[in-house]
């Protein structure tokens, strides 16, 4: 929908039943039951559409059918390497999902200057879609609550804040990967078993986290090498170098990202180490790249089909009223064992 | 749309048309310009739509709109790491030209047993979308002669058989690419330059084959060092160990895919060679792992955001009845240099 030419958004159904004189029900009903209204009163709102260019399209058949069988997602914007494979592999689960259950995706993209919940206003209002599958949910994401406040149907994947909302979401439970990773390095010997992720903001980042302190803990570990950097490959070996550096020197990592993990790789291979035997490496993702280096990467990888499955069971049991009555449903990732650790 | 409960497939307006005895412009007016009938006819028309269950929705939008303003859009099946990381790439480029027109994509997979045309004559029948982008075309891809049949708007990415249709398309000049390679290659000193690709059924593989070939005679080479593989990590690498065994051993490969550039990373790894050093690689795609392994892999980028955005502007012009005076685009890729060649 083009809104440019109408310099407030485009006429809604209510400016139609202000100008017109008449409910919201008469101008719904003008669309949809023409039979049920006076001749002269159909012919004055059929004009006041004209006149305002409201275009009844969508939302006449979302008010006839209550169902547009079509739901929205927003590509995520975040373009990393890892997210974008994993991205690609939600979204095909997604779709499938969805299609199975009459649905269709209706896919859009927020990188414009217009503001990411201006597209969501859109569609809302345009009645495009039944619902939203909302991804890429960061700490303080408006979405949620801007969605429920709106009574819009949708899910999200991730982890929304609680106080905010008490929406419907489904999300992998990172600190039970990074527990497994550490139960495995922990069984294969080692005891000084570092930890490299992203900065402090990143919400999936801080639960990797806190499964790594967790397991070490409970193995009686002081979980105190913690490196945090950017998953690019510089600004990772870097991180991955400064780790090295410190007395004692870890014999293993567990990476938030397999883009960390490959940061390890490359700082092992500049100190001469090789990884799996001098140095254990745990990635997280199972992005392609972690089955085609030397040696295989060792990562957790989260079940995005199961994901997307659930999400769009939770949604349609949303849309048609059924009750849902696990609201926070966490998945677990598992360990996919290779030669790095 | 969920067509079980008809065993024919939903009721369309030419049924409602036939019941009732009237035409479909009757049918049509009923719905969006109910003034202009006599309230006999009026309510003899919609009473036939509530008796067979008539959904007028999309189609009735369209009808009044001449838009749906949503482009249909098929997740391409194939899941090879390479080909999701380019998929996830062209759909964002796809996703943001669309909305840039006034368009939302709308998503569909066909991994269903019903068959994928069953996809296409759903969303045809229904009016959901505009028009279609085509991707991931094969040779004798049965698409684009089967929507040009029934004169739907759509423009393909990739080349379709020219002798069945002669429909809207942008291609990338995959012999181009792989041209290019070939004349960095030499112009680095090499001559024993050898191809490693996939089986001959793949339409793009046989592009990049002829590129190859082409800019090896042009050089005064002789292509004869040609190793076919699936681009899998096991795969290639033994198609590159055969490839290091023939003597004289090349001293550079192209390769059709990045995958196959990695089976030669491993490939060299196991003989004891240095990649950049002792054998040159030049890969196709410029995935993620490209710039994360070592060395950094030289590789052919494909310019899918162009590809996005001209493919969107051809289908708009189609759409909006302009003309598309060039109907077979084909845009060039380029060289990414560094450290593998």
């Amino acid at each position: 929908m083009e809104s440019g030419q109408w310099p407030g958004g485009p006429p809604t159904i209510i400016d139609v039943a202000r100008v017109a004189k008449v409910s919201r029900q008469t101008v719904s009903n003008a669309l949809n039951a023409p039979e049920k209204l006076l001749p002269e009163t159909l012919a004055r709102v059929l004009a006041v559409i004209e006149e305002l260019g409201y275009q009844p399209n969508r939302m006449a058949r979302s008010m006839r059918t209550h169902s547009t069988r079509q739901i929205g997602y927003r590509l995520d914007p975040d373009r990393s390497n890892t997210a974008s494979v994993l991205q690609d592999r939600f979204l095909h689960a997604l779709t499938t999902a969805a299609e199975s259950a009459g649905y269709l995706l209706l896919l859009f993209s927020a990188g414009e200057t217009r503001g990411e919940l201006t597209r969501y206003a859109d569609m809302l209002r345009t009645g495009s879609v039944d619902g939203f599958v909302l991804s890429g949910i960061d700490p303080g994401d408006p979405r949620p609550a801007w969605l429920a406040q709106r009574n819009a149907s949708f899910v999200c994947f991730g982890s929304p804040d609680t106080d905010s909302t008490d929406c419907l979401s489904v999300d992998v439970d990172g600190a039970f990967g990074t527990e497994v990773a550490v139960d495995h390095l922990v069984a294969a010997g080692h005891r000084n078993i570092a930890f490299l992720g992203w900065p402090e903001t990143s919400g999936p980042g801080e639960a990797r986290l806190h499964g790594w302190q967790r397991a070490m803990r409970e193995h009686g570990l002081t979980p105190d090498r913690c490196v945090r950097a950017l998953d690019t490959l510089p600004d990772s070996t870097r991180a991955a170098l400064d780790l090295l550096e410190r007395a004692p020197t870890p014999t293993a990592v567990v990476a938030a990202s397999d883009t960390f993990a490959l940061g390890c790789y490359a700082a092992a291979r500049q100190r001469g180490l090789d990884i799996g035997r001098d140095l254990a490496v745990v990635g997280f993702d199972d992005s392609p790249m972690a089955s085609l280096v030397a040696p295989a990467l060792t990562t957790v990888r989260q079940p995005l089909e199961e994901v997307g499955e659930t999400v769009i069971r939770m949604l349609t049991a949303e849309l048609g009223n059924q009750p849902v009555t696990d609201r926070h449903i966490l998945l677990k990732p598992t360990l996919v064992r290779r030669d790095s650790a």
